[in-house]
């Protein structure tokens, strides 16, 4: 249990299914004193709002964010923060069939042996990617606790589609323009290249997979907890809680395997009085805790599992092998809508973390 | 805070440094009546022992664990266990040099700044790779309550150290073979080429990184708690909290990123009756639950940070530059000796989870 | 921080004010399979309504509780559940004079110097006795999950009324009488005194208060987690959350520190093979765990702070003596309403142990 | 689970069993930089030590605590703080029959079915009010906490030995002489005639009760997390998972449900510019929350359940009636001893909640 919470000191809580009345959260542990409107969270919210352009699915969601408690007058009371995003363009006609014949790479039969049956399986329910437009709401919140009292500011973006990736850029190209398209590929010309990739599998029933890069500037040191609530194991379990993530990695990550230890240790030196490492194989993050350099990591997902074409599965009544076709609308690559998910979950942690480690000054002047 | 736990109903509470009286663990929450004697611990602990061999440190730790709680007339009582290892061997001389000047690639800096100078930096303190011993230790008795109530199997091995891949190999000689020889690889061809490679890079006083795959078998379905204690979040939150992780991936991991939906997705059949899928590509978990099909895993360690060669450094109170070499006794690869610290905290994650969805049956027949 | 859960198992998490646009709550772990409705949660929600008679505010609200999530064709799923109580008659003018002027006995102030003036103070916001609405409703849930799977039963009534006592009952009587007057004792008698007592001090403009008595019937043996999570522990923990409580005590309670160990202890005997004690002086609980004996506890309610005489404050601006009068409709005695919140408080917690201890057995047979 | 840890950011977890090795628990969360040896803990933990008078049981334990980890060059370093006090004059011989033939009053039985039967059963294993020497160790940081950067003091004493009341005193007798007799009462003349109580029902193999009431002084406004973590919450679950308590009141408790509102109600005003109330039935506590006041709350101890009279149990293999008689060495009355246990519980929770509000200063200046 306890496994719709996440955080210590800033803690969100989820609730809501696909195909339900609503998706919301609760927010608790956000200092009083924040200013705070639904227009805010609305402008984060509608980042990774379905249904506006080509590359998505074409449910047609307003995710449309309401604030139902904690904030009062413009401000956050320190009460819990409760918000609902209500559902309006579900069809969970087809769901009922599928209940018998599980997709391939989705939770409907787990999830049918984990709650003996009762689960609400339309449109996955509680294991949908809906759900991670609360994450989205909630973050909203974090981003701007953490701009606001430390000046941190994370940059999510699409790094790679397929095996085409966005080569090098400057930060003020992935601040300016990551989301300037469809794809979130702050190098305009890859993101083209990446578009028709997407467009093209669409075609052909089929979906593709990526990874996304996330920068983080301006974090101070000390953030992390020992040792199980490393910054790494925090934000690495945060990540996983994003549907279709395989895989998670911190600065050189998987290529750090292939170095020597003389290559990849960032050397310390200081520029302008401040101790920072020449080097940021660490991706900010040494023995747990962050060292003040960018915070740097990788978010490997997996290509999304509905596809237009026919697919093998059974019927688990019979055993009986069944082709199915998913109906429904679905991305044919959840990667840009993950990018603004992905650096708000960022934020939900790095917050919780600042506020764990006492560095969130006093927000209450009134 | 909270910190130092690591889950929700099998409950792992740390404590200890690397040069202090001793390393321990507090273990809450497993069942009474599992029959359990320090020799058995021992075993375990005994796969990860410093001073073994030629491609580990050279500290001679004999690492004995001994039960000072919770345990009673040869069964576990039900009542918190302790478990403490005492330290011996430990040479803290180098150490207040270091304090000066932060080794690249550590938590020296961090740590001083985060605990204003009063941590114990002596042998990294509670930053040392030490403290998994008090991982291996709890583990061995959350592999046996797995082993014993669910017939779960956990097999972690060295898959790559530096680019040398341990290559294909059956769960056979991945049971049998894996610690046959000191790097842990149960392709003992290989294993003598990662030996010499290790060898070799300990003589010019550098270090090298590896990958360690685990491979999980006949775990039950429904393991995992969405959203944040989804199966793969807390998996990966534990394996980050292994000092040297730069990366987790489950299953296809990374390279679903570059895979179609239609080649990534699993088929879903049945075989004798009991539903199965013809890949794995998911590594046994969808939807952050367990599908009954193997958790496949694959952990990047980097080099290790602690090698002979100078390095670069600066004096934290002058802020100048100074060339630093890292004395005392350290490993080459942390990767062989990890291979039981994966395995055990594998271990402590999968039975937390097994008793969070009540499948451990109960062992109380006295 | 965390303050806003209750349970391990089953989480109550809260959110909302008095005067805001709802209250609610969202609980966690509820078992799938459930048959729940609204209709039935409402039964319960009915039973602390206020406005329904002359000892109680004259707030009209319906409190009509809906079910946001977690429940789907008359079941629960097993994902969070989410219930909300949307406020209506509200009436915020007076509040903003009181933000400078803080009601005695209120939390008006320290929830100001807390939240640094940002808290919702309308209605007293969070701090409100409203939200007890939610622990009902939530309540409502636990109660049904305990008598269906243990036959548990939970039976609160009013005790006292400032020195009226209800006097000696029988089960049966409070079983069937208790919600059968408006001050919610089972003895009608000394009901029909303890309302002309409360009618008489609100003519004054006075208030009183009194003490709920709840015993717990079908009780299996073994709830309860030592040390901190001792049955006792646990129960006081949660009682202490209702607005006005400021005693909770169990079996023979205060009064034990006036016996003798000899008259004190309970003789352990057998009734048709099952081990019971003669006595119950230990409430039902024994170093912190349920002893198959019913559960009895006590808690006292002080007299509502708001009341209508003139009181002595001062304006926190001056820190100038003022005379206030509160305003607004209040109770002139919470402890008839509270008695629906102690049974379902108490049904929390209990559902949480019985959950924790594995004694729930498996609601799914879909 | 997590019943054997109290706290959020201040985080106890114990461990060990009145007749095994030893008991000992760790300290998360203490801030890095508070000056602490083992001769400040003994000090503490002496006053509650057993076998230093006539009024309390004749074990002859030296309870001497060893800090293990956590504390470096004389001052916590903050990392988890392992406190242990090894058993010495364990006589476990009587117990093997009481497994047989459970005790009245104690948890003997309810353990053994809990447990299985595996629970360590000798002294009463886990359940024995010897594991409260690790409160009063763990609490003299906590104390040391409070006191250094708040100048919290908190005064324990008993104020009633069954029907013996302790009567009017200062804040200055109880701060100077309730540590200067026996029974631990500040009232030397009252304390006299405790003692003599005591002796005359030890005398008689019987055992008494009494209340304990502790005073905080100098608490700062705004403690306590809204609604589950309020302090009154907190203090309470933490008190009550001291053996042989049954019951907790908070300020005018259990009269003010005698009270009038007008009566109870504490009128607010400020001296010298500071609010205050003139009265102080709240107990420091209102909301749920800290006003500045002091805490003023008193805590019911039954009479000890060991006692030498015969006394009627079951066997429980054959459930007949036999005749037990409590061998071993056991307090006539545990409230003398329990004063410290009070006091550093307490410690615990505020220590805990002021770390929870931002409130203690950073100690760090090395």
């Amino acid at each position: 249990m306890r496994g719709e919470s996440l955080g210590e000191r800033l803690i969100f809580t989820g609730f809501g299914e696909s195909h339900g009345k609503l998706i919301g959260c609760v927010l608790e542990g956000c200092p009083a004193g924040l200013p705070m409107s639904e227009e805010e969270i609305q402008r984060e919210l509608d980042l990774r709002r379905p249904g506006t352009s080509i590359v998505t699915t074409m449910r047609a969601e307003e995710d449309h964010v309401e604030i139902m408690s904690g904030v009062f007058n413009g401000y956050t009371t320190g009460a819990p923060i409760c918000l609902i995003i209500k559902n309006r363009d579900a069809d969970s006609r087809p769901y009922d069939k599928l209940f018998q014949t599980p997709r391939p790479g989705h939770a409907d039969y787990v999830a049918r042996v984990k709650y003996g049956g009762f689960n609400d399986y339309r449109g996955g329910g509680r294991f949908s990617g809906r759900i991670t437009a609360t994450f989205v709401a909630a973050g909203a919140l974090a981003k701007k606790l953490l701009k606001e009292t430390l000046g941190t500011e994370i940059l999510a973006y699409t790094k790679t589609i397929e095996a085409q990736d966005a080569g090098d850029m400057t930060i003020d190209m992935i601040r300016n323009q990551r989301y300037s398209n469809e794809v979130r590929c702050p190098n305009k010309k890859v993101a083209e290249e990446m578009k028709k990739m997407i467009v093209h599998a669409k075609g052909e029933g089929d979906s593709l997979g990526g990874i996304i890069e996330c920068q983080t500037l301006n974090v101070p040191i000390g953030l992390g907890e020992p040792v199980f609530s490393s910054l790494d194991s925090d934000l690495s379990r945060a990540l996983y809680s994003i549907p279709a993530v395989k895989g998670v990695e911190m600065g050189s990550g998987f290529s750090a395997s292939r170095k020597r230890g003389s290559e990849n240790n960032d050397v310390i030196t200081a520029i302008d009085g401040k101790i920072v490492t020449t080097t940021n194989n660490s991706g900010g993050i040494v023995g747990g805790i962050s060292n003040g350099m960018p915070i740097v990591l990788r978010v490997a997902f997996k290509p999304a599992s509905s596809i237009a074409k026919p697919q093998q599965s059974i019927n688990i009544s019979t055993l009986e092998q069944e082709e199915i076709v998913v109906p429904g609308r679905h991305d044919p690559c959840v990667v840009p809508r993950a990018v603004p998910v992905v650096e708000n979950i960022v934020a939900l942690v790095l917050a919780d973390h600042a506020l764990r480690a006492g560095l969130i000054h006093n927000l209450m002047s009134k």
